[in-house]
């Protein structure tokens, strides 16, 4: 497998991917397009990983530069796992599993950072959902510091179904939000759990902050009212290695 | 002020803005050049916090396209503090002083971030080295998301001499490095103390590493052999915060 991601366009190289089992991460069909091999296409897909896009022509002429025909197909530089065989196997071997469900994570470079920080606090795997995030490219790769390659990274439809079905898997779903007065140093890690993480913009969106079983913040003490994600992912993961460690 | 670094280019132009106070955060002269106006500018700023770089003339071609006659400016969005002024108010107003030095961070996101994080985290002053790290740039305002303009910023000489006038004023230095087996969760973060994170590359210096109180690691459970420093930094302020709350 490339360490990096490649740009194929064209109906029929993208339906060669599609046929070799190349790992596509998106693809962007032109809206409205009418055309069988483009169907067939999009219907292969749509039981896989791939997160399928109909878009204005305009946006597949920025993707490339090439005669696109209205279908161009990101590929992936990893293959993702599925949510449920990960975490059936990690319930078996691990007393407290450490899953990490990022939600709609949209900077390239703090995707990698966090990649990175989980693979080195021993987190199980990285939940993200198919639409929304930040693609996984060479950059992603490059800013993991190749620790993307030492994580299983699953791609789930909708993050509040993996949170359904993680909780029902005995695991408690903790939020990091600054939408509550539980401090972290307030917070029981010491248990099987799954942390979630919002985007740069918006933290963990509202729908989700509903449906977790707790939610902490880290203290803030200046005028800034956030951290960068990635920063603050690592001082969560830190605080459950602490705990953890006692 | 703005918020932005701008590039001033020739010999009138970088002079006038010498003359008037602007702050120059870092300088490049065209090695060998011989002019006495050039001379008279690099006199002014040595006693100053900007760093002066003798360069070859393809190196002033790639910062600007313009006729920069030898000398090109890069003006700061900031002006920077007096490390011993900041530190004797410090020590007057506060019981345990917070500082963090940087020793080399050269990725402006990094710098950024880190910016952003002491900000939140209560730390009184950064400590940069006035040659070799990141230079304050839009960028570096951006990525702090303002942290920059609440959070005081002193660049000194060298680093050395400010962790011996550091120690001298009673302040313990810890490094955050991997070379020890000592975890941050084993060390006293609860007294009066600086903190020293080292460049992404190749972490703190040696030279440093001799001269300073404790080394402190970050335990590390996977594979990837360190962190990304400004999630690194996070962790370690995080766990000074804690101790300090307990």
């Amino acid at each position: 497998m490339s360490n990096k991601e490649a740009t194929i366009f064209g109906i029929y190289p993208v339906q060669e991917a599609v046929l070799s089992k190349t790992v596509i991460d998106k693809i962007y069909i032109q809206k409205g397009i009418i055309n069988s091999t483009i169907d067939s296409i999009t219907k292969e897909l749509e039981s896989k990983d791939t997160s399928i896009n109909f878009v204005p022509i305009e946006k597949l002429n920025r993707l490339t530069r090439g005669n696109h025909q209205g279908i161009v197909a990101i590929t992936s530089p990893i293959s993702f796992h599925s949510l449920e065989r990960i975490v059936e196997s990690t319930i078996e071997q691990k007393e407290k599993p450490l899953f990490l469900i990022l939600d709609q994570i949209s900077d390239v470079r703090n995707f990698g950072a966090i990649i990175r920080t989980a693979e080195c606090t021993g987190v199980d795997a990285i939940i993200i959902q198919k639409k929304g995030g930040a693609p996984i490219t060479g950059d992603t790769v490059k800013t993991s510091a190749g620790a993307i390659f030492n994580l299983p990274i699953c791609k789930v439809d909708h993050i509040k179904d993996a949170i359904f079905y993680l909780q029902a898997s005995g695991i408690e779903t903790i939020a990091a939000t600054e939408k509550t007065e539980t401090s972290i140093y307030q917070t029981d890690f010491n248990k099987p759990l799954a942390i979630i993480m919002g985007s740069e913009g918006k933290g963990v969106s509202k729908s989700i902050l509903n449906l977790v079983d707790h939610k902490a913040a880290l203290p803030l003490k200046g005028e800034t009212n956030s951290l960068n994600v990635s920063v603050a992912c690592g001082a969560f993961l830190y605080e459950i290695i602490r705990q953890r460690s006692l």
